[in-house]
């Protein structure tokens, strides 16, 4: 317990948190989302660059993993597990085409480049992810989240996030070196969703009783500690279980999506967010090495890595045949990796399972699928309701009305 | 990096925030401020009784560290330091008694029973504080902090967290082994008033522009992290000029005090505070030996402390003696230590300047001051409540008007 480290933790921090937040605003006014502006922030600052931060200090490693948990706690506290059944049969082809495809694709590229089976399952796996939180915040900015494609996306990326939280499970193990095999596949993928389904079942029958007795202790923030407590232990509780801390803190925030504590809990879990998530982004960032990203070697896996990522997202866009929908849209939003890809990446590096050449052209393909898809998405929702603009079909109801509602709003 | 800390680190976090949430409850509804179940909450995980935390692990050490600069931040921002001047003389007098006749009591108590300068010195300076987190909160609960004496505990407790944030950096200095010289200590106060001072004025005029600035950042969050880093900032130059950590972070809420931005920098560092504070002190109590406790000197030594802290601060109360008002209740709403003396005591032991038995009888007295204060303040305002109702004297206005209004509310 050296008493110099406080003001050392201090510098970092301070150095941490305005970097995010300066380069999270320039993106967004370049119209990127604020995540493109955190990872930069932490490249800036890792080793390759002003070398301030250290992502393998223990203080800040644990605080980026706290950071991680508590996103996939306000990540699940968004998802209403129940009205997955309903957006039914699109949303869930193109989450399962969006995942097979990519990690297929991304297998036998990283195989055919001579890469060992876990690095290939593991960088086929980084590819399997979407970024709900890109994805949707992408489609609400631009007014398209009510939009039958837009559904489709919520839908198919909220199933996306429980496939990848499932895979990455696996993926886990394997990476940890438990010997690859259909049984212990099939076992870990049995632990894995069984530790969800039962979190759910008995999380449902004793968490809104509990919750509604510690709404009773009227002192402020009462609920939001409770909330995080929960997430706290259930990731604890899916790590004894020989999953992903993340699930279960995925599965806290499912769990109390449904409670009429959720809203309080939210914005108790957002301002802890504001604090927390930004440490897993930057310090992500923190761990690329710039160096490696002079290598022509990794240059040309990421762009690899990049072009098997949109070809498979955007071939599930064209999944529901049956439906008179915008595919190319569906597909494009697909194509951000973000968060979730970052966590594979970084999961494959800390175990040793990938290199570090191989981590940063994987960071590089989740760059580039971030950096990509919203300026990708604006221009073809605008130059759509440019198209029924001129069409004078404004106003005609349906899809089109959305759009050019969306592009007045915009004016 | 070890990743199997993680987990550990989940435990030992769900242990401590439902202790510390589980046990301040139980205190609040014994009539207690819910900081002692937080301080009991650490003594049961400590090393004492269950071994669950140990304080002096780097991340939790960090974390409680992190969790005292927000709650001093916290008291900042909540501190009016123009209205300081209004609430005058009083408020000063009782202040600078409440100050001087413990420290200079606890001294020479120390001295008398043997131990060293150093340690008399840090003894007394714990013995000088005001938790004015802990007075406010009592006289607000019992409707009294609209009263004369009510403004005079406020104003005099204000006083009181500036000087002790002064004696803290000057005690830290000495105890860091700096060698005790009257221009060593003036050099130190210097410092550590220069600093406020020059925070203060720079602060007044560079940081409500550059606040009006942020604000226009619309995304939500960007205040709130803002303020964080700004007194994440402040504590780390206060460190770089000599002083004490917390000074800075005290300063920094100050500044923005009276900015129009404060309100929503509170809301969010609130927040925060509801998980980093109770870090703090239950981090604080899980140092306490237990076995120390059962030492009859330690015993005797914090019964001794704790005898000279209560009679120093009621003798404070009757500093005003121009004024015509309830002398006795100014003295006893002085009596709580709280987290202030926790700091002086912890930093007493961090730098060796205290040996665990002398820390533990300070812990004991801060818990004692801490524990009588509330249920004695009840008592004396209810029983005067009583009498006035007795002699029909409510709604007569003035004191007694506030005095049975608060009783009142409690009915």
């Amino acid at each position: 317990m050296d008493h110099q480290d406080v003001p050392h933790l201090l510098a970092v921090l301070v150095a941490l948190l305005i970097a995010a937040k300066v380069l999270g605003v320039i993106a967004q006014r370049l119209g990127q989302p604020s995540v493109v502006g955190e990872l930069v922030a932490g490249i800036l600052l890792g080793k390759s660059a002003l070398g301030i931060l250290d992502p393998t200090d223990p203080v800040i490693h644990d605080l980026a993993q706290l950071g991680v948990i508590v996103l996939l706690f306000e990540i699940g506290l968004q998802t209403n597990l129940r009205s997955l059944a309903k957006v039914g049969k699109a949303a869930t082809v193109v989450a399962v085409i969006g995942v097979a495809v990519p990690f297929a694709l991304g297998y036998v590229v990283c195989t055919v480049l001579g890469l060992s089976t876990v690095a290939a399952v593991v960088a086929g796996a980084a590819l399997t992810a979407t970024s709900i939180g890109i994805s949707a915040r992408t489609l609400s900015d631009l007014g398209q989240l009510a939009t039958p494609e837009g559904q489709i996306v919520l839908g198919a990326a909220v199933i996306d996030d429980v496939i990848g939280l499932v895979i990455l499970s696996v993926v886990s193990a394997l990476a940890g070196g438990v010997a690859i095999s259909v049984g212990g596949v099939t076992l870990t993928t049995m632990i894995a969703v069984g530790f969800i389904v039962v979190a759910l079942m008995l999380g449902s029958l004793v968490v809104p009783p509990f919750f509604r007795l510690v709404e009773r202790i009227e002192e402020s923030g009462t609920l939001g500690i409770a909330g995080l407590a929960f997430a706290f232990l259930l990731s604890l509780l899916a790590s004894l279980a020989g999953s992903a801390t993340i699930i279960g803190a995925f599965a806290a925030g499912a769990i109390l999506h449904s409670t009429p504590q959720r809203s309080r809990i939210e914005v108790s879990t957002t301002s802890l967010g504001h604090f927390f998530v930004p440490i897993f982004f930057v310090a992500a960032g923190a761990s690329v090495e710039l160096r490696s990203l002079g290598d022509l070697h990794v240059v040309g896996l990421g762009l690899a890595l990049f072009a098997v990522g949109v070809l498979g997202k955007v071939a599930a866009g064209y999944g529901p045949v049956w439906l008179r929908v915008r595919k190319l849209l569906i597909g494009v939003a697909m194509i951000p990796r973000g968060e979730v890809g970052l966590i594979f990446a970084q999961m494959g590096l800390v175990t040793g399972a990938l290199t570090t050449q191989l981590f940063s052209a994987l960071t590089l393909m989740v760059l580039a699928t971030t950096l990509i898809t919203p300026p990708l998405l604006a221009y073809m929702v605008r130059s759509e309701s440019h198209m029924s603009d001129t069409l004078e079909m404004a106003g005609a109801g349906g899809i089109d009305d959305l759009v050019s509602g969306a592009s007045r709003k915009r004016d």
